[in-house]
Order: structure tokens, then sequence, then C-alpha cells
């Protein structure tokens, strides 16, 4: 199985830019599974709630999913990428993941960050995985990482490949994913964005180094600081499957849930 | 607060040895908590469960918690160190906490490690927090490490300090730490042994590099790989009760416990 990452800086409030560009860079690939960065298709900072609202979108009735699925059957390719996503009167910072087959999945962001919370709603539903290829894929998004819970829940759930849509400013991320790939014994793909964005006094530098970790916790493959990079590799989604690690222990079974109570106490 | 370890070779077998070495190495210490290697009075590979049984003690009464307790009267510090406990017909891979003023606290080691599984029984309670001058103590030991949740129980309790025995013989503990301490914002003394022990075919050489990481996952202090080593380093527990990431995040309430359920399925 090939799965790859596209790292590149979207334009702000440019959405047929964004989309185009990354129609331009997946036409002809021979990857399985690509991931764009979080809010590809708005960027990253908005000037107001309204400004938000205009530019997110219906899942899957959007502008922007509705291009991914084109792409997606036409390249015959799996796409993570993150969106802005309105249900109601709620926005969410959502990942979908749209099959080549028509099939679209959702995930909205449980972890926002900072000036994420003026705009939008944290996540209302657990994490969940989906199938790609036979392949069970969990979904992720920048911040979450911080959280070990969300990595955790994936991976409890049979997810063997994290898809991590990332707009990382600083650079713990990159440091963090691989205990976060071998605690679980799962891939992961963090697709990072690069560039800057400023509005009013806010002003962001976004840290590149996007990464495909493998579950020994192996950098497969990462991006430059601030270079626009697409890059598959291969993989056996399989090696995900096998939890154990010594011949003694097992990651599943070694757990004490039991005794893990605490961990549900807000 | 001056928090260090003591990284040694301990003698398999050689109780009253080992604890002439801590004795020997911490006589007028002016530390207030020191950090031992796990099993670091019997050593870490048992010929047999008899032998383990031999070695092990009851906790307060044994030779070890004892010893133990009379240097932290006698050198006004707290002892954290692992030790075989006996309790009836159960052996535990544990730890203690002396306090110079004569308390004694256990931790009975959750998720146990290869060979450990033939000797000791796993922890049966849920790891504690514990008073050291003002500041809140948890305890942990070795593979522990690998299981996010430990950590983050024992960070949800209120620990401020991460005490680590540990005889680790890999080289993945040493580059988590520091993310188990950034995700927690609290600090941790992982105290590693060095030297080999065999016993029939098993043989086993431990990788030191004992450290103390602040809750940015900075490392204050790292031990060499193949030598003894006494460090301690002055910090601000205070540090650890910020949970605050940015002006808009904090740890504690953007956790989003009431979507974790996941986690406590075993």
């Amino acid at each position: 199985m090939k799965i790859g990452y596209f790292q590149f800086s979207p334009e702000r409030g440019e959405l047929s830019r964004n989309i185009k560009t990354v129609r331009r860079r997946l036409a002809g690939t021979s990857c399985d599974i690509i991931v764009l960065p979080e809010l590809f298709n708005t960027g990253y900072l908005f000037s107001s709630i309204d400004e938000a609202a205009a530019l997110s979108e219906e899942i899957p009735k959007g502008a922007t999913t509705q291009a991914l699925s084109e792409m997606a059957a036409s390249s015959d390719v799996a796409i993570v990428g993150g969106i802005a996503e309105r249900d109601g009167d709620h926005l969410y910072n959502s990942s979908v993941l749209v099959r080549s087959d028509g099939e679209i999945f959702i995930y909205r962001k449980l972890h926002l960050f900072g000036f994420e919370k003026d705009v939008f709603s944290p996540g209302n539903r657990e994490p969940e995985v989906f199938d790609v290829c036979g392949v069970k894929i969990g979904m992720m998004i920048c911040f979450d990482w911080y959280f070990p819970e969300t990595a955790r829940i994936l991976m409890l759930k049979g997810a063997q490949i994290l898809c991590h849509p990332a707009n990382l400013v600083l650079p713990y991320c990159q440091v963090a994913m691989p205990t976060r790939c071998l605690e679980n014994r799962v891939f992961a793909i963090t697709a990072n964005r690069i560039g800057s964005e400023s509005v009013g006094d806010r002003e962001l530098t976004f840290t590149g180094r996007s990464m495909i970790i493998d579950p020994l916790g192996r950098v497969l493959a990462e991006a430059p600081v601030g270079e626009s990079c697409f890059e598959c590799v291969d993989i056996d989604p399989q090696v995900a499957c096998d939890k154990r690690l010594t011949s003694r222990n097992n990651l599943l079974s070694d757990r004490r849930a039991e005794l893990y109570g605490e961990l549900t106490v807000g």
C-alpha cells in the first residue's frame, strides 16, 4: 500500500485556487491514501466568525468535498484533508476522508487550539475508524496529537494508519509523533502546511516537516521546513495489526484497563 | 527543591552489598528526593520464583525498607527505589517511597515486562500520588512508560513529579520520556541502572542514560550509558501545577473526557 502527504502553502480564503493546487498535484498519482493539511482549502486564520462561516461548507454537498470526490474517483486514491465544516449553526474544524468509490467520512477535531475556539465548536463525536482498501484508517487533526487519548482511542478501535492533517506552528509535534506511533504500534501520516498567514495582529508561520512514521516510531519520510512536498512511501499496513512487543508482551492484552478509570474523569 | 537519581549497577542477589552502595552514596546528600533503579536491592534476573521469593520482602518491615528509612531520616531526604515486594502469596515488582519522617508508600508495577511475568503478579491497585515537602509525587516503574495511561493517571491525580525507577534494556524510553513530560506538564526522574546480568540463557545489558526532564520536555540532566552517576538538579515543582499551554489552552480543561470512554475498555 502506498501512503503519502502533500505539504503546501494554502492561500487564505482562496478556495478554488487551493483546490486547483491539490488537483494539479494529485493528478496521475498512484498512491492509495494521500493526506492534505488542516483547513487546506480555506487557510488557517479567519478575520471573523462570519468569514469562517462563508468559507465553510456542508459535507458532503460542499464544493471542496465534491472536488475531492472527483479527484479520488479519477485517480483511484483515498484523500484525507482538513476543511471548515458547517452543520446547522455550528462550524467544525473537520477532516474528510473521501474514497474513490464515493464514500465520505468525517472527523471533527476534538481539541481546538488557540483562536480556533473563537470560530469552531469542538468535535462532538468519538473518533471512529474507517475502511480504505481493507485497511482501518483513523483521523486526528493537528493539536489532537498533544492528547495521547486521541491516538489511543483510534488504535483501540483498530486504526492501522493515523491520518493527521495539521497546521503546526510549534516544533513539538514532530518530536512526539514517533512516540505516538510506537506506543500504539500504528503508522501515522502528519501532513503539515508551510508558509505564513497574518490577520490583524495575529501572525503565524507554519513549521512544515510533514512525516510518515512506522509502528516502531521510525520516520519513513520527512518533508522540508519551508518547501512544498509531495511524498509517497510503500508500507505493509498489516504490520500495525501486530501488537506484540516482546515474546511475552502484547500492547493490547498488557493494558490494565480496569485500573484506568481516572482517564474518563473530566 | 532538589531532585536526583542514583544510577548504578546493582549486584544480583547481593542485598546488603547493594544497600551499602546506596547508603555510602546518599550519605550527606542535600537532595530532597532521590530515585534509585528498579529492583535496586536484588538485581533484575531471578533463576526461579523461589529465588525471587527469598530475595523479596514485606513492606515496611523488610530489611531494605528499614535501611531506606534510616537513610531518609539521617539525610533528611525522600527516597524512591524499586524492590521485590512480598505480600502473602504474591510477589510484586514494587517501588517504595520512604520519607524522612518515616512514612512509607508503595506502588506496584502495573505493566510487567517479559520474564517478570514468571515471577511477579501485576500491580492490583490504581496508581496514587503521595506528598513530599508539599509536592505531589507519582511513581511508575520501567515499562510502565510505554503505556501513556500510567503517567496520565498520575498527572490527573495531581502528580508534579514522576519518580520512575527503571531497568531499561532498550533505547525507546529515553526518547519517549520528554513527550510523557510535555503531554502531562510534569517533571520526571527516570533512574535507570547500568551493567549486565545473565542467568541461564538469559543475558541483559542495561542502557543507563537516567534522566531528569521538565514539564516542557527539556532534559535537565542525563547520565552516561555505562557509568555510575549521582546527579541532583534544582527545580521549581510549582511549574508542574500550571497546565496552561497557550493563553487559550489548558491541558486539563481541554481534555474531552466525556468522549474517552474507549480507554477503559479492556
